[in-house]
């Protein structure tokens, strides 16, 4: 959280991140801004264990044995199984800017809709619908 | 998905599904606007795995050993206690086309409060919610 | 499980459960040993809240609206959709005591394998296998 | 759910709970007014499972070897890592009722982020902007 | 269960999948015996849902727009997350079918346990106590 | 356990922890043994995030605006209503350790059982079971 370069997956976005600032649809929009503000009165806090564990989830996807991409996909899916929508838009977010594609996109769902089951499908919906707003902010 | 006579759970509407067509309330009907487009966008992705799940989805209730009825009830349950309220909003949709009674529909989501803990109860009083407009849309 | 007085569902048997009493298979007959006696040591502990909760807990899966052969394979469906293999096993003992049919439970859990997924598999082998050995009892 | 001087979780608000009347946000008193009128009618209904797990929900809060303060950060926990926002809006509220400081609040959350994960976030942020709107309504 | 037709995940092995066969540990034979002899006794049974579900489980990890591997790792993290033990142990038999390194197994598990939180610890355990079984079959 | 340096909750045990060598019991001396030399295997494999993530498990459990009879009581109740066993003997270990009398687990078991459902009651026989078997060992 303190290192430049540093993403931190559902934390605060990374200054000048030009790529996400782009993507400025409504309701998306609403959601970072809402995130932001919250995860910096969170960090603000000073709770330690809080403040450790939002850098450490961004350091869960950066690259390693595994590259962003494939990482980013594992969060995906992890996160549709769990049926979390705001951790689904998220990862899609970053999926984009590392440039994963629509066909990648949806087999990576589908791995998720055949593990997790028809609960699943209202999120499959929203994401992507998400997916087609990112697209078509490009 | 596209054969006659096959109703689709979670998934397009059947066509001339004129029980579901005179449901007019003002949330549901925009919840069902997005269920249909974007099952739509989905189905036209040519996904296999995707398109498969949803034909199977809808098999799934159909008459057999039970009848739609008591599957329609089995899905409602199971969808209470994963707390997913659009998959309860289905499930009632099916039960009230069916002629599932209020008394029915009570006990099967007593069932489902007690599995499931007071968690469940926030969607228990959506699904109520829900139940009583489908109701008074008669 | 069926005589007067209430009936406790994850609890403890009712006396003169003949019908329960007759299913002695080796692991199957462990884990309703260890259910009695630890369900007469929560009892016995006198907590107000766990007791009115076991006493609720049998209430729910009494004939209403609703019979009790339904209500089982409600609380059949949703134990298997919130995997859990002890639970699962309780509503197939108390299904097969009802009288449900093979076709039934298989169709039965046909549904919660949609509506849960692939992570629902292994949890339905233990189904399938408890079903046989029940079957194989009578 | 009939006697005097009981708090019903998730249930009908006791009667003259001024400190709770008190809490005017915008989004707050309307959850507030849904929970309360669809409470009613689901008690209403007469169902005797639901009417008495109501009824329990709010006997498990109460003073006994743990305080109310412990019981109601208790339940925090569990509705965090649940992921039920309506939960974790309830005993929030309760919470602060009780006099529970931010301090305890956040350590009651850390302790869910680090059991239930990066998918908690999402509600550990919208639990941190409702403690915080409580706070300004003091 | 790299054969042509089709592989079955968490289905019976392929005939001839010589591959696992080799993979003799005493508790992974045993689980691997069990998954098979009760995969056949469910596909015997001839339920359509069943089968068509367990055939389309093994289609959602062939090759596409994503390779095997990648697909694995996601069933991989999905079922961490789920915290299923033998699905887990299933995506790792099959990972080191596909010659995923030690290295690429601990970065997927370590986005699990980010996601998951510290309830996946004991998943994380059995995962990679199975994991260096796995490997000292070589 | 409570020793300077620090804890890890899930963890490898502190040295020395003298409380916790005297519970000398059957399984649960085989599940500490697992869980110690599984903890070792997965630290000395060096991936940063799970390390940094097995560090601040502990942490979170140690005294600052709520002391750590309180923390452990969250943990119990967290494990409790996403039934994980292992979670569950953990922290009741903890809390024995701790000093928490047997009413107090009782009451903190049975806001996690009216939280959860009645899925949670396997796990509250196995963590009743547990809590017997460590006053056993006093």
């Amino acid at each position: 959280m303190s290192g430049d370069g540093e993403h931190v997956g559902h934390g605060l976005p990374a200054a000048g991140g030009t790529a996400e600032e782009s993507l400025a649809g409504g309701e998306l929009a609403e959601f970072r801004a809402f995130r932001e503000r919250m995860n910096r009165e969170i960090l603000d806090e000073g709770n330690l264990v809080m403040n450790r564990f939002f850098n450490l989830d961004g350091r869960a996807y950066e690259s390693g044995a595994l590259d962003v991409r494939t990482k980013e996909l594992l969060g995906l899916v992890a996160s549709l199984v769990l049926r979390c929508d705001d951790c689904v838009t998220y990862h899609l977010t970053r999926c984009r800017e590392e440039g994963v594609t629509r066909a990648e996109i949806f087999e990576t769902l589908s791995v998720g809709l055949i593990v997790g089951g028809s609960i699943v499908i209202p999120h499959l919906r929203r994401a992507v619908a998400r997916w087609s707003e990112l697209q078509a902010m490009a």
